[in-house]
């Protein structure tokens, strides 16, 4: 199974594409689709999802997992944030990709082990799991994070079924 | 020329289409998607990322006018907004459409003259200006109202080129 994990953003959206074989985890790949903040809003907007439609279209992953927010530093923020995730949720739902969302605490958890990790201490504990260099800087590696998160929590909450 | 005025909300998301011809305005379609509270979040998103497709498909409007929110409320009711316009600006770009941002105050000095306004006395304005009745409730009246706006704007601001 192929799980796309996103860390959405109105400047850098982090992704990252991780196949799931027997117990072995392989990064497909990640990286941040970036925007010059002189490009307008709702190109770059426009630009997550179509960002998003083709790293689907090309990977094909059966789900998506992405951080589950209720809210940010100030409404300004959200706001913005919310322009970025609503466009990568219109893809996936576009594509017929499924989507898991995670507190960020359960994320660095998961990933971690303790919900007051950084994100440097994310990227070197998703290189870690992954046993790989991956591609893409601190979004990338929060995106993998989400895919790792839902990876494991599919692993721990139904145990009997990820054995099959 | 016809616009396409948008006033989005994750729960009811408003629209309305007014050709202008001359100097009258023809409403032609206004309404509102709604979306039960027990329906994903995610699929309303996408629910109003589809709705506004079919809209632009099937009207062709030149442009589309929705209102700039800079902040609202709470850091939580901006980031639900910021889904559901975000959804609306990827389908205003996916479908070629030009996209113009308007503030509250803006809009409501467009159609009732002043910055204070209510929705029910944008509501009456809209109907006066159209001369018609409006079908849709008061979240189709705010999106009739930022394509009025729309439309003032460009003819208040470009005179010459609204003459010819």
């Amino acid at each position: 199974m192929i799980v796309l994990g996103v860390d959405p953003g109105s400047l850098a959206t982090g992704y990252g594409l991780i196949e799931k074989k027997g117990e072995k985890l392989i990064c497909l790949a990640s990286g941040e689709l970036t925007f010059r903040k002189d490009i307008l809003f709702c190109e770059r907007i426009h630009g997550i999802y179509r960002g998003m439609v083709e790293l689907m279209k090309r990977f094909q992953p059966a789900e998506m997992a992405i951080e589950d927010v209720f809210f940010s530093k100030n409404a300004k923020s959200s706001l913005k944030l919310g322009h970025a995730r609503g466009a990568a949720l219109v893809a996936a739902v576009e594509c017929g990709v499924r989507i898991f969302e995670y507190s960020p605490l359960e994320i660095k958890k998961a990933v971690v082990g303790f919900g007051g990790a950084g994100k440097v201490q994310v990227q070197s504990m998703v290189r870690c799991i992954l046993s790989q260099e991956v591609s893409g800087g601190l979004d990338a590696s929060d995106a993998l994070a989400v895919a790792i998160c839902h990876l494991n929590w599919t692993r721990y909450e139904k145990p009997r079924e990820a054995m099959r």
